[in-house]
């Protein structure tokens, strides 16, 4: 793989920054990959890990001459590091993201960028693992990355993170951001935030004195196993992309309403058909045990 | 380990009747082990593949000499079983079953059978895996069986079901019937439902003309891999615990609407404490790869 850009600086070393760090240095994409973020000790680990060949002390070492600049923390906190960046940033620099929410995001880092370098991207890929330690270099092999250019994007930095992309192994598919924002409020970011209710509705519960919750078997347990994620990403997302997640959880509510009104109605067969509809459309999708 | 009995019939050679019979038969807990069941396919792969013994014809051949008929098939279809096996098996023969409701059910059994002589119990494993095929003779390794022993349940009828549960691994606990299923109802009853809910709901949607379903993640494989499950067994245990399962929606959608006025709040402070509460929650739980 031919070297896309001499320096990608990443704000984030985390499970996606660091791995996207990781699996570029490794394909031979970047020269140097700088390192920036809140904990002093994860960046230790990036750097103890070879995740990033250096890492920065400020936003200004950070920026300083990236060709790219690649913001992978929580949504809500990536404004602020466009405004730390920008004023020591190259004017041609390339920034880019990694959010699950992409209209509210790229709106606000074209306000703070050069309009026509900045590149929303969202690589699906990632699990309930968080921190530096996490990171892998295959971990979006496969997955799907949805960039969502808007008028003003130019098409050299639309191509610099298409390849970029491409080059770690994801499948890359263009969207407008709405259209990103609409599909993943229902098949992530609702899911997600059904998950931490299913923990929180039996955290507290008590059964004749029994605590519920040592009851749970290997289903619950897969059911959840999103809610370990990092509450502050979640927190970020929801807020960004309120109304679809909002209009997503109505769409949820009715499906299980439908479901409990064939129970209340002791309907069988009704019930039975649903949940095998459900079941088959499930089995379609696969294990995705990876 | 010393047998237990001479002959046991399971009854549903499927995941947990299939994984009983292996390894009751493994550890040496049971002398002859006969197979019962609706699909013909089935009980050729649970002989083939060492799980039982012999296959039983009819009711009259599966429950004639067996010492202990276990009932493993969904549990709205138990009670006709034990109706078909009465008339042929010993007076003293113990009756079991595996269901995940236990009140309604062993109700139904004591009715059908000699009462002194029923066991209920539930062990709580298994997975969305269904057959023959499925059946590991180390699924219950670790995992809690739940007894439900009633007033008139025999003392040698109980210890006759505990050794086997204990012998093939499991940890025994009693409680009562009614305790049981208002814990399962909460941990794993609604939310297997919410899982079917959560597939169904996105099943057919799309947006701008593109499916969503297909951008699915590991998140969303994960929180729904308990929908493909049989449907058929869900549906029987919705029904069966139906008041108890709708207290446990109820719960569920308090704990959903609470997230959702924080999202219409824009209130990220209470929001970001609750996720991470309920994200505590379940780091504690473990991973539940197993």
């Amino acid at each position: 793989m031919s070297r896309l850009v001499a320096r990608m600086a990443v704000a984030g070393v985390g499970l996606v920054g660091g791995s996207l760090a990781l699996a570029a240095r490794r394909a031979g994409l970047v020269g140097e990959v700088t390192g920036y973020g809140r904990s002093a000790a994860n960046l230790a680990l990036a750097l103890e890990r070879g995740i990033v060949d250096r890492v920065a002390e400020d936003p200004a070492d950070a920026a300083a001459g990236a060709d790219l600049i690649v913001l992978a923390a929580p949504v809500g906190a990536c404004a602020a590091l466009a405004d730390a960046f920008r004023p020591h940033a190259r004017a041609d620099a390339v920034l880019s993201d990694v959010g699950s929410v992409k209209a509210s995001l790229v709106d606000a880092l074209e306000a703070r960028w050069t309009p026509s370098q900045v590149v929303g991207a969202h690589p699906i890929a990632g699990s309930e693992a968080s921190g530096a330690g996490a990171a892998r270099d295959d971990l979006f092999r496969g997955c799907p990355c949805v960039l969502t250019p808007t008028e003003a994007t130019a098409p050299a930095a639309l191509e610099l993170v298409r390849a970029l992309w491409a080059g770690v192994g994801a499948r890359v598919v263009e969207m407008p951001a709405a259209a990103h924002d609409d599909i993943l409020a229902r098949i992530s970011h609702a899911p997600h935030l059904v998950a931490y209710a299913l923990v929180a509705a039996v955290a507290d519960v008590r059964v004749d004195g029994r605590a519920v919750l040592p009851w749970a078997g290997s289903g619950f347990r897969d059911a959840t196993r999103i809610a370990a994620s990092r509450a502050e990403l979640w927190r970020d997302i929801a807020l960004a992309n309120g109304p679809a997640v909002r209009q997503a959880l109505a769409e949820f509510r009715a499906a299980l309403d439908g479901l409990e009104a064939l129970i209340a109605a002791g309907d069988g067969a009704a019930l039975g058909a649903t949940l095998e509809r459900a079941g088959s459309v499930r089995r379609g999708l696969g294990g995705g045990e990876a």
